[in-house]
């Protein structure tokens, strides 16, 4: 693996699935691959499992792994040809070259606008960091993407699932401020790469890109969506269509037992409690949002590994 | 040792001291014990002898370590049972779980309101992260209690003292913000344990909890209290009574060489010069308060390696 | 080496540079002569560069790494026999004596106020841990001087001559806020040290201390500087004389292709392109920006290496 900023950078998806999970057996068994390695991540955003899941597995991998709060030190110039006497301070041009020298892997957080949807779906951050960094480049959730929660999310659902094609909805859930579709984005691909039978749920108006959605089938009555579901994944997003809007607040679309079925609950988390979803719930044994999210270290981890075997 | 919030977790404190006194001489003889480990120290409050030498502790046992300010994160919620529609983005119950899962330990600092005595000495997060976490919990200061600065307080007492039971002074003094009770709190119940002779003096209406001060005596004159002194553990706290008031500035409860007489003088440190303290003191041989802080690695390492042999 | 605070505690400028140089060629050649060493590294401001090459330097050297932002603790007071009763909570004198307690070597970055030049200019702060700490302490920029970043530029420069005394010239340029003498001052003193032909050029104003210019040549005329000019190293810096103003924008001193002819161009980054220097001179093969920003990981290195030695 090259980089892995979308999950198209997964050249075997099943093959990749099964060694995470053979590295959640045995999380220790490739402890010299990154000796003398160094993960640098860079957070433009807040992090809590995505920061200490991914350090993890960089040193269960034994890499070096130093963070830095991009917004501690100064605000980075992506644009070209700027005259920077502004409020920017480095271009990424620099940055992107300077870190190459120090980190052998960078990771990058760095969220959407919502406010300025070309500018979000041209991916500026990522793609700068791609094309100006000379180290592989993992996304650690950017403007329209977030792969490694996708690929925990695959693990998690192939670990569970007892059908060969188990049926799989993503239903949109209420939320007081305006969020990404980037982990909407990134499952609903991902769910497209596997053998699953996916149904996505929403009010109208909450489309998410067809460059994305293809052919999935979208249903707006949530309880026929919901009907005979083996997974179901809760998540908001704010409008694609109306971008970065929040259109709805109905609490009608929170999950709850009644609705859920015999299925299992699944979220990328955090989740606000009985705003996206009722405790009854998360406090069920349906509930694996604890099982996804001690994943993200092997999805983490598969894909450094996969990447140092190539450096 | 299963988890390390109050000093009573600690079994046998004689032989925990004298082991710690043993690290000290070498404390990488266990460095092997931490190996594949991961200490999490997560801090909702600002600290600087706490995060170091909890941190130098744990590699000293050769353990990885994540920290993280929650701060940089975002806000938990600690009550059951809310409609989370408003400032908190995710559950101590998730929250606690998933850290878990990169964890080994996790060490938690979380002061107290200071404006909701009820609050406080519930110890919400504290007893929240140990009800929710599945792996041993340190408390690196809580609302009611700082047992890492206890213990190191006790090792530094049992490595000076000429005296089978030395006579210890706790001293009130004065202070601009109002602190908590947690250092005073833990210090009365570590010398409570020991061989000790205790005396606490500090002005009217700055008594501690008297599930805390027992049969422990209190005297209001200062002077009195000192007479005859080995060791005075100097340090401001806020009303318990008239909960979280500052209710005296009186300078002349400052500690002063000709107070102090020929006993060895003890501050949890961070301290104000010539408001708690005067330079004369501190800069003198009688001042133990850089001893003490070396002595927090050894604590917090006696603790983690207590721990570590029992996961 | 006992302290790097300062250019003049290398004793061998010729042979520290060679010996850089190896260790870029065999970076993890010494990864045993850390082993249980402790580097705590201080930001009292901002880092990029400084903070992931230092940090990268002692984990090739095999040194464990604590990194506190000392804003995320509390304000230290430096000056003696105040009444703390304001604004600051720990005296540097504590301070410094415990973090050498779990420290081998401390890293220190503390910028100028720009306001008092006389208190700039008794660095303070550094030499507030030199007095008080009990280990080596390593400037990573302070009020007046940056030795690891001129350190590096020397190796960079002893790299790339191609002439036993290349001529270097100093070139002040524009920039929209009120920046430090630090860099300048010295890049001004490696280079005086070394078999260099140096001269500098700024607007009238700009007149760096005396006290580092000495007898090296100032040329107010920034063409007839260029001339046949090697190296040319570009910086901006406030006022030293009318202390810390920003007394000229003008954009003629902007570093060009035009003027540039056929030196090598160097800066210290972060860099605000079209103010400091125009694209097209970083975008050339004549930038040598990305190269001195990794020999930052070598010099801090070698810098290490040498007080490890000493320890």
């Amino acid at each position: 693996m090259k980089h892995y900023t979308n999950i198209k950078d997964i050249s075997n998806l099943t093959d990749t699935i099964k060694e995470a999970i053979l590295l959640k057996m045995n999380p220790y068994e490739f402890s010299d691959l990154g000796q003398h390695k160094t993960l640098v991540m860079l957070f433009f955003n807040a992090s809590l499992r995505t920061r200490l899941s991914t350090e993890k597995a960089a040193k269960n991998l034994g890499m070096n792994v130093m963070i830095l709060n991009v917004n501690d030190a100064w605000n980075l110039e992506f644009e070209d040809g700027t005259i920077m006497n502004a409020n920017t301070s480095e271009h990424i041009k620099e940055a992107a070259q300077v870190i190459s020298q120090y980190a052998d892997v960078i990771a990058v957080r760095a969220f959407p606008s919502l406010t300025d949807k070309l500018k979000d779906e041209s991916e500026l951050v990522m793609n700068s960091f791609m094309t100006h960094a000379t180290v592989p480049i993992i996304n650690m959730e950017s403007a329209t993407a977030h792969p490694l929660q996708a690929l925990a999310d695959a693990i998690t659902i192939s670990e569970l699932t007892e059908k060969a094609k188990p049926k799989v909805v993503l239903s949109w859930a209420p939320h007081p401020k305006a969020l990404p579709q980037a982990v909407a984005n990134s499952f609903v691909e991902m769910m497209q790469s596997m053998a699953i039978d996916l149904t996505i749920t929403h009010p109208e108006g909450y489309e998410l890109s067809e460059a994305i959605t293809k052919n999935t089938p979208v249903i707006y009555d949530q309880n026929e969506a919901l009907k005979d579901a083996d997974f179901v994944y809760v998540k908001n997003w704010s409008s694609y269509k109306d971008y970065g809007k929040v259109l709805n607040q109905d609490e009608n679309w929170m999950m709850t037992k009644a609705k859920l079925g015999h299925a299992k609950f699944m979220h990328c988390l955090p989740v606000r409690r009985n705003v996206v979803v009722e405790d009854a719930v998360l406090d069920s044994e349906q509930s694996v949002v604890i099982q996804q999210a001690n994943n993200r270290t092997f999805a983490a981890q598969i894909v450094l590994k996969q990447i140092l075997e190539e450096l």
